[in-house]
């Protein structure tokens, strides 16, 4: 069997199935995870060490993390990492930094001052899967516009493994950005913890963070009781490659396989106009670089086998596809790059030529890491300062200024019926009538 | 029976029963709407001509409005009303073209170069409801900032009357503010057009616009399936009113009275560290105004019924309770309004002293009147420029600045066991390791 199928000029219903990953039919998990919540809300950290003892087989005695454990992780933290670390947040830092915008009021008319005021979300938690891979990345990518953004409280839920302990490197890199609250709860139950609150983790108002199928679905049970609200609704990795006769089959395929380790359901997708020779050259390429990796073989194979090369006519139908899928990340390696960034509308995060790998992005370029998949690039941003802060109107207007507006206010709340709109207006004037 | 209810230093459970506005369980809904939206979905056009003519008891032979219709509602609108909306239009772009914040490329590190680009959401729909109030000034409100936000399709779904028609200062404003592709349908049926298209209907990528209980329900269902995102979930209008001995309990009444005209659930708070001498005055007032009122009494009443006077020992504990509400709509009527207004960390929109009603905000002295309710306003913020863009990170890395950057990436990627990764850095730079 192929490692990747390749569609050659396909039919506008081929385009369209392409476009389509449907949303992971989770609600049959519903049932499961609804009682978990519930018994979260209502029984507290009992409940959360139950869940813990169950799920995580780890017997748990503080669920926050304390003072010596951040210290023993640290004794166990090279310095190679902690120098990377640093470079990766400085750099995070700055391009973060520069979202920040300020208003000042403005006059709208003699007397009429309006502005918005920014003001960080009050407490916000975020959400770091366990497993094989320490996702300490993804507590840069939250942990720093967090910080920037002024939010005074952030905790961070995340499982322990089984001697009930959180990977050094977590626990190093949350405290490098500022975050001391960490508590050992995974899963269903942890969302539950930050929504509602228990006797040791504060409920906050927003939460931030990947998981798997029941974190997921208790993010959103959890958003749609109005009790919270979450970051993005979260699935499986993508990346689409826009390739043209001067990209390097070499990279263009180590840029596919980057992206089939993450998930057996990754995303993936290389469209060109290229020729048949050069697509072969990818697909040579793809099963070389296969057969050296030595890690996560199963993961990429199963990924791998779903993706797609669509060979397209021209590079402007292939942009055209591109900005139907709105893919998560998508990588323009063709001449003229910035041209041809120029006209996408649709995507997460955009890497232009052949040195911007989706990887620089993932760790240290500087960009959020954290961003829409399943097409919500069509309408959602990824995480920035922008998913930290509210911003709330203001106005003060004198009484002339309020003088000034009365004429139009009232026809137009007469004009919807309105009538003690009008006369909230009109009782503050009446001397004037 | 009292027109309002009075709380005198509550305690903290009443603190908290006060806060909890809990969102109305119209989930019992979901089971009329969902076969609404997926008729809707199959029958495309038939069905909306079925719908309109069950729900509105109209018979619709063409669902777009047409520029007869337009040019007929134009001869029907007096020109005091015509100059209303130039001077609402005019504020409201004024305040609202200030929100839009060009960003330049950052070299994040000699050869690194992110930047994020703004583009307005590529197709929007608008929902207006029908019944006894025309709401042009919804139309206003979101209206200009899709416009200025740079999208391209802006449509508009509003309920026929019997007649088939729809009421001319709708079709004035909208046209007003450059959106001509109206369509006479509403209810759950006009979100099921939107978010999948008809025939007539193209679909939209985002949904706004507030609704009865079928609307919000179908909202949530076609955002839950991940087709549209939606603005912000709707509720019925809210204002907390902070108020000291300097405010005019006057004002303060027709202020209250202005918000409970909206819906029989209006929620109507005055918080007050004041006397019950100057109490008694606003219950007077109120008294007073009520009998005033010739239009929507009886909605005017039962909300007034709901209503609260909470009476707490100080300034600071009345701007403690308002935080922990997080009111759509925030008046503070009290000396040094702006030292209190700096104290403000949860609320929709806030008005500041004696002149400055929520009326003239929810017409016309620039700022939106689109937000958030039950609480929301903890972590979104109203509707804005914001909410019709999105925001794509790029990325532009030479061979040089990706080799500067590749020792982070790879001691970070194989931390995280994501070999590929690694790869995809390496073998761009194999030539200079």
């Amino acid at each position: 069997m192929d490692m990747i199928q390749v569609y050659i000029h396909p039919t506008c219903e081929i385009w369209n199935s392409i476009s389509n990953r449907t949303l992971q039919n989770i609600s049959h998990l519903k049932n499961l995870v609804t009682p978990i919540i519930d018994n979260v809300k209502n029984y507290g950290d009992v409940a959360l060490k139950t869940y813990t003892r169950k799920y995580d087989h780890a017997d748990i005695k503080h669920i926050q993390v304390t003072e010596e454990e951040f210290n023993k992780a640290d004794m166990q933290i090279s310095n190679c990492f902690k120098k990377s670390i640093e470079i990766a947040y400085r750099n995070i830092k700055y391009f973060h930094e520069k979202q920040m915008h300020e208003e000042t009021p403005i006059e709208i008319s003699k007397g009429v001052f309006c502005w918005r005021k920014i003001i960080p979300i009050e407490k916000v938690g975020f959400y770091i899967p366990g497993g094989s891979s320490p996702l300490f990345s993804t507590v840069l990518m939250l942990g720093i516009p967090g910080n920037l953004s002024g939010c005074k409280n952030i905790i961070l839920c995340t499982p322990p493994n089984k001697n009930g302990e959180i990977h050094p490197s977590i626990l190093y890199t949350a405290r490098y950005v500022g975050i001391t609250r960490i508590y050992k709860v995974g899963g269903a139950q942890a969302i539950a913890a930050m929504a509602y609150g228990t006797e040791s983790i504060s409920s906050v108002y927003k939460i931030f963070g990947p998981g798997n199928s029941y974190v997921t679905i208790a993010k959103q049970i959890v958003s749609q009781r109005g009790i919270v609200s979450i970051d993005i609704p979260a699935g499986p990795s993508e990346i689409a490659i826009m390739a043209d006769e001067t990209a390097n089959p070499e990279f263009v395929a180590s840029d596919l396989l980057s992206q089939s380790e993450h998930d057996p359901d990754s995303y993936i997708l290389l469209v060109t106009p290229n020729n048949q020779f050069w697509i072969e050259k990818v697909k040579k390429e793809l099963k070389k670089q296969f057969l050296d990796i030595d890690k996560k073989q199963d993961i990429v194979e199963k990924s791998l086998k779903k993706s797609k090369i669509i060979v397209l006519s021209s590079l402007d139908e292939c942009l055209t596809l591109i900005n139907q899928i709105a893919p998560e990340h998508l990588i323009i390696n063709c001449k003229n790059a910035s041209y041809w960034g120029e006209k996408v509308t649709n995507a997460g995060s955009v890497f232009l030529g052949n040195y911007s790998p989706v990887s620089a992005g993932d760790y240290a370029s500087g960009t959020n890491h954290v961003l829409p998949t399943y097409g919500y690039a069509k309408f959602y941003s990824g995480v920035s300062i922008d998913s930290f802060i509210k911003k709330i109107t203001f106005q003060k207007i004198s009484k002339k200024g309020l003088k000034n507006l009365s004429e139009c206010i009232n026809i137009l709340s007469s004009e919807e019926g309105l009538l003690a709109h009008k006369k909230s207006i009109n009782i503050r004037l009446k001397n004037e009538f």
